[in-house]
């Protein structure tokens, strides 16, 4: 186990540097399956107790991860596979799915940083349909069941002086959504999962979590309704990274490590508020964020279907 | 007196069109005096009665109007002379400009239609304090009084499925600030007055102001709390100016205009939902939202001077 | 004929308002046909002999107009029966189309400006593959022949202080193309045309056209290879529309519009430099260049089929 | 010295990697001043033969470095003290400078990438004057002399499917200025260093560096004429600063570093095409950028007194 402390927000990353040997773990359910047509791996972790959360640093809830290779590649248009299969994982997160409701999605981060623009970029391409419903029926759609569907941009504490919390709440109790969906780009442990994974869990924002280190929640506990998160990690913390290498390496060399890190870690301290991304990151965002509000969009209408 | 319906947001033009011969009018007070060194006139129009306010088409309230020609030609930088005039102007509206207060400034529009970005522009360039305050008091400042200024881009509801209102109202309850300023980019009669002209009022947002043609009202009957409008003409209503034409055109010709305004409203239909812009809109914009910010962040401060 | 200079990119309206009654004109010659399925209709003005393009104000060439009411309505992703519409008759206009080239695309406008977005934001969408090829070899796209398409958004002069023919010229000469396709948002008569009209030209872009008057022609004469130009109209221009219904009311009233043009066309001096555009010109901008795009995607991969 | 490959931009810290125990080296002058009120440490280094530039992995010429820590904290606009200090350095590497000259500004560097939108935000804020002179002589400025000044944003080779190069060769060729100054984000090796650093140099830009690695270069050499390159440190590149943790713990441990690189070295492959930049790097770019563009706006009218 890594001697600095780890920053991931992947469930799956969290497990594998906790886990025993055998992979197991006492109060953890993983459910894995592998879609060979679309060269999906989509892995399902069940926290259960609040021991294994304490261990895990995750909440108890559902975290269901798909990692999709072919995310990283550019599609003649974008992948609609992959938007079909976080429909499915999405729809069975979702309370109620079958019904009717009115749903918020939130796009978290900031629209200026592009690693962290994934949450303003998916709303800008979701089928916002609550406006429509609300002024002209359902007959406008010529349906006779139709989701109410709205977005929010809530921006970034140092643009607005207010807690992203605050403006989600205030909305929140103005227009009373049944469920939340909140989208934000995570910080990964591995290099190797950037940009080609995607986190769908029920137990939604937890506080210092995402690119842009969100204060506070944005939970069902805080808000008062299911809160859906997704993720994908764009960026890799750089104290993390560096720590990785130097873990290695004292592991390697089989010296005493913890001694060592009491020095190192202070020479690291200017590794925080850093983080680290790739030079491509800006088709990436572009190419993902439109797969993600393409799997929000038929979510919605299998929901009706 | 015009035969279309006019489609100004400036009480200065409202009035115009509806004053009498001697251009005064019951219950309308105006003053005016006129800036000689900095070249800026500024007119006040006070609506005291109900009748007054409804035969002008806008509320009972104070409409401040600053005509600067400067506001149109490029800066070395940008207008300080209009914004320190702003700034003035808008503390003699803001109640208990003195106390220090929590204010919340909403940037309203749509930042993807150039003519209607002046709103979101201004909020990107405040100085924020609330968060700063909050989380390290005003010591971060070294000042013992300090505003707590934040600010929100609702965004449109094409994009949001929500009311501007809704996502104000929301967010007013949730951070209860005791001052609204709100910046809007209007619509003017008069292309002359196009970009040159910033109206401040303590009247709010009306149904259907605006170039986005905001539905709900943003005022203190609807928030519970004083706002400010702060707003520029961008645009011209299509029909509106084609309308003028036809009147000059009637009245010169001195025939029965009525009879013909009849067909002719019905060729006009197709002009609703556009107006007219400069072709420089974008630089203008980027000046003029550059001012007015600067024009609040100097309020602001004078504020706790 | 109108009483004003008409203001038109479009040729199809050109020529309405010039033709006799019959509509037939001397060295002009029309073909149109409409596809039922794509509720699209497609008009190919051909202006054969230079008095012919001296009474329409356009150039001797072809001129394909394709009217498609569908294109401002919001689509599941975008209108592929348009863009496969927009593929088949820019291959008509593409030299050598067969054959394997080197085409530039040039994307017109100014990014600022969402009317005049369309330009930019074409460039944006396509599959940009001389750089690949350049490196690579086309082994990279496992196939044998394979056409190098490029792009340049050449900025506005205000911006870049030269002219847009003074760059695209220089970038020609250093990167020789087999053909330039040029892409720029245009100016209609008829608001009822707007956004719901391609043209494609194969005589470039002349001194003066577009919403934002380039000031110098793009054309084979002036940079050496063949220019096809695709245009959609965004904007109508102010003074045009005025002009237009004030012509309208002279015919009714049969008095004299000469005498009266005079004093109406100062009084209209101020809508120089002003357009017309609908309110949500963003969204319509979006959808079309995409579409747009995507037509252009689809001819150079037709193209090598 | 690194055991790792050193990817810096800036020759400062070329220079500390490669220099003597005395700081000094053959071949490389340096002169240093301090600005005490503006609190801006100024280093010029000098590689006067080819022996040091090959050492120093940097090509004979003058680097000027100014180091101001301000330039990271909000100031009320921008640092005008730092644009003042930047015209001078900046005038004194100009040839000619006293003479009425054409200057064509390149903004390097992808807009849609924060760490990399440098040079395109730079050229956004400049007094553009080419075309005005051109159109309407210098009496347009009331002023007798009057430098003309042009700008581009090239683009990225992945959206242009060109080299940069062969971009602004091309408008050089085509409007033949008499100087280049072009803009980029640089990588920097020490984090400490990022976004307070701004350099200059007569050398131009040399292939692979940059944020963006542009693979040619843009020298007097290539160009023609001369070049200046003005850049600020905005990232670290990834593989630099985990081999830099990496050599500080052998050292400390004093075991044999070389053995153990080669294993780690592989590991840190996926490194490559990654770069560490600042959670706040919007803020910071967009204000470097003007304080950069404001320095450049006072350098062409100084040169005009």
């Amino acid at each position: 186990m890594g001697s600095f402390q780890i920053r991931t927000d992947l469930a799956l990353e969290a497990r594998e540097s906790v886990s025993d040997a055998d992979g197991s773990m006492r109060g953890v359910r993983v459910e894995e399956y592998y879609k060979e047509e679309e060269d999906i791996q989509v892995t399902k972790v069940m926290i259960d107790t609040k021991n294994a959360a304490k261990v895990m640093g995750k909440p108890v809830g559902i975290y269901v991860t798909m990692e999709a290779p072919a995310l990283v590649e550019p599609d003649e248009d974008y992948h609609r596979e992959i938007s079909d299969c976080l429909a499915e994982e999405l729809l069975q997160l979702i309370p109620n799915a079958e019904k009717e409701q009115s749903i918020l999605v939130v796009g978290l981060g900031n629209r200026e940083v592009t690693a962290d623009a994934l949450g303003p970029q998916v709303v800008d391409n979701l089928f916002i349909t609550r406006h429509v419903v609300k002024n002209y029926g359902k007959a406008a759609y010529n349906c006779s069941r139709m989701n109410l569907v709205s977005s929010i941009e809530p921006g970034v504490m140092a643009k607005t002086g207010m807690e992203t919390a605050e403006i989600v709440k205030g909305v929140v109790s103005e227009t009373s959504p049944d469920v939340l969906i909140v989208i934000d780009a995570l910080a990964a442990r591995n290099t190797r999962r950037l940009n080609r994974t995607i986190q769908i869990t029920n137990t939604g924002i937890q506080p210092g979590s995402g690119v842009g280190n969100h204060r506070n929640a944005l939970t069902q506990e805080s808000l008062g309704v299911p809160v859906i998160a997704i993720g994908v990690p764009t960026v890799v913390d750089a104290a993390t990274i560096v720590g990785d290498a130097l873990d290695q390496l004292i592991r390697d060399k089989a010296f005493d490590g913890l001694e060592y890190v009491g020095k190192q870690s202070m020479a690291m301290a200017e590794l925080n508020n850093m983080y680290m991304t790739g030079k491509d990151i800006d088709a990436v965002i572009k190419r993902v964020s439109f797969t993600v509000s393409e799997g929000i969009n038929i979510a919605m209408e299998k929901a009706m279907a």
